[in-house]
């Protein structure tokens, strides 16, 4: 899941994927891209893992080519973050292009969603979902989250406190308590997980770390949260008198 | 959803029906059969709405017609409630040998399912879920509770509140801020609610009700829910220090 709110971004993802509850998995899900001061991205991957792993290294190959080719156009020298969405959507559809048919044709599916959050020095932080077919959309303050994979259990929460003025503090508690949820509730989602937050105007990583299954401060959150919630539950009015 | 706990049964379903997001209706999804003091049943129905229709009609039919004729085997009239799962499996069955093959010709899904709560004099408080193959399993002490339909949203608040020894109030109260967070976060879920309750071996209905939109009572949980989450979140320890 991806927020921006006024005072910048937080990204969030699991490192779980299964190809059926028998094949379960670790990969970072979670990938970013920094000139400090210049620009920060992260990119956030869900789907066809084949798919999304293809389409980060023709962006990584892009990066590493314009070394020696300052011609070549990468999401690192790119003008702008909507020009970043434009190539992230160029390298998923030539990876749609390149398999899709092949993959449906053993009965898997191909689709393949990333979100890209993230700000240019001049520019302001934004928030994109990028669609299988290359397609997006960008987070506004109607609507200032996303979320793919698996988004459901989680969504209720981020809801109910995600708005433009959230803090980005509070912005990170609720992606914590949305994920903790989801962990709770489905199997398909596991630790550790991966946050980054980018502070607006600073286009650089505030945060950028692993949360490991034994991290103290989630581990507080998270029983910190249960108890809330339990004692949230006992606050409520009785309604069978 | 339907839940089990010692002192009872508390089923709560929505009336919103839909055929695609530009074809909403609303339908009762709750059904009751009780003869007080003998047994208490609750159905509640989802997926295709013309197999589960069809399967009510077919348990109605069979109650009406043994007034007739006492011999005919119904779920008001069958020594258990296992054979009332194993009467409403049959009707499924039935419904799905008619209609399947010409409603997925259409390219549309006959895919339904049923959960049956309800308890017969002499025996046990039970809980159902009848799948579109007329099969069925039981709600146990591990997994006290089911959910059909749009499920996700709401099934964290129910794993963290719903054990066997959780009061009766409890039970209603974790169903009913359960469906709050489903109504708020899909479309496709929306109000009047309805509640059934059955205590353990009154064997009838303690509580049958609709819960309209401007329902008191639920604005009252929804809100006082509201709060708790708000408060409870504001009492998170800070994680960005």
């Amino acid at each position: 899941m991806a927020v921006r709110v006024d005072q910048g971004l937080v990204m969030l993802s699991d490192t779980r994927t299964n190809a059926g509850m028998d094949n379960i998995a670790r990969f970072r899900k979670s990938f970013t891209y920094e000139v400090p001061g210049e620009r920060a991205i992260t990119l956030m991957c869900s789907g066809n893992l084949s798919i999304t792993q293809g389409v980060k290294t023709v962006l990584s190959r892009a990066i590493k080519d314009s070394a020696h080719d300052p011609e070549i156009e990468t999401i690192l020298n790119c003008p702008t973050m909507h020009r970043v969405a434009q190539i992230v959507g160029e390298a998923m559809c030539a990876m749609q292009n390149r398999y899709r048919n092949t993959i449906e044709m053993q009965g898997a599916a191909a689709d393949a969603s990333i979100l890209i959050s993230g700000q240019r020095k001049g520019g302001k932080p934004r928030l994109y979902l990028v669609y299988s077919a290359g397609n997006f959309i960008e987070a506004t303050a109607d609507t200032p989250f996303f979320q793919i994979g698996e988004h459901k259990y989680g969504k209720p929460i981020l809801d109910r406190i995600i708005r433009p003025e959230t803090s980005l503090e509070d912005a990170v508690k609720a992606v914590l308590v949305s994920m903790d949820s989801t962990l709770r509730s489905n199997l398909s989602v596991g630790m550790p997980l991966d946050l980054t937050v980018i502070e607006r105007d600073s286009c650089a990583f505030g945060i950028r770390t692993r949360i490991e299954a034994d991290n103290e401060q989630f581990a507080m959150i998270s029983q910190s949260w249960s108890a809330a919630l339990r004692k949230g539950f006992e606050s409520l009015p009785n309604v069978l008198d």
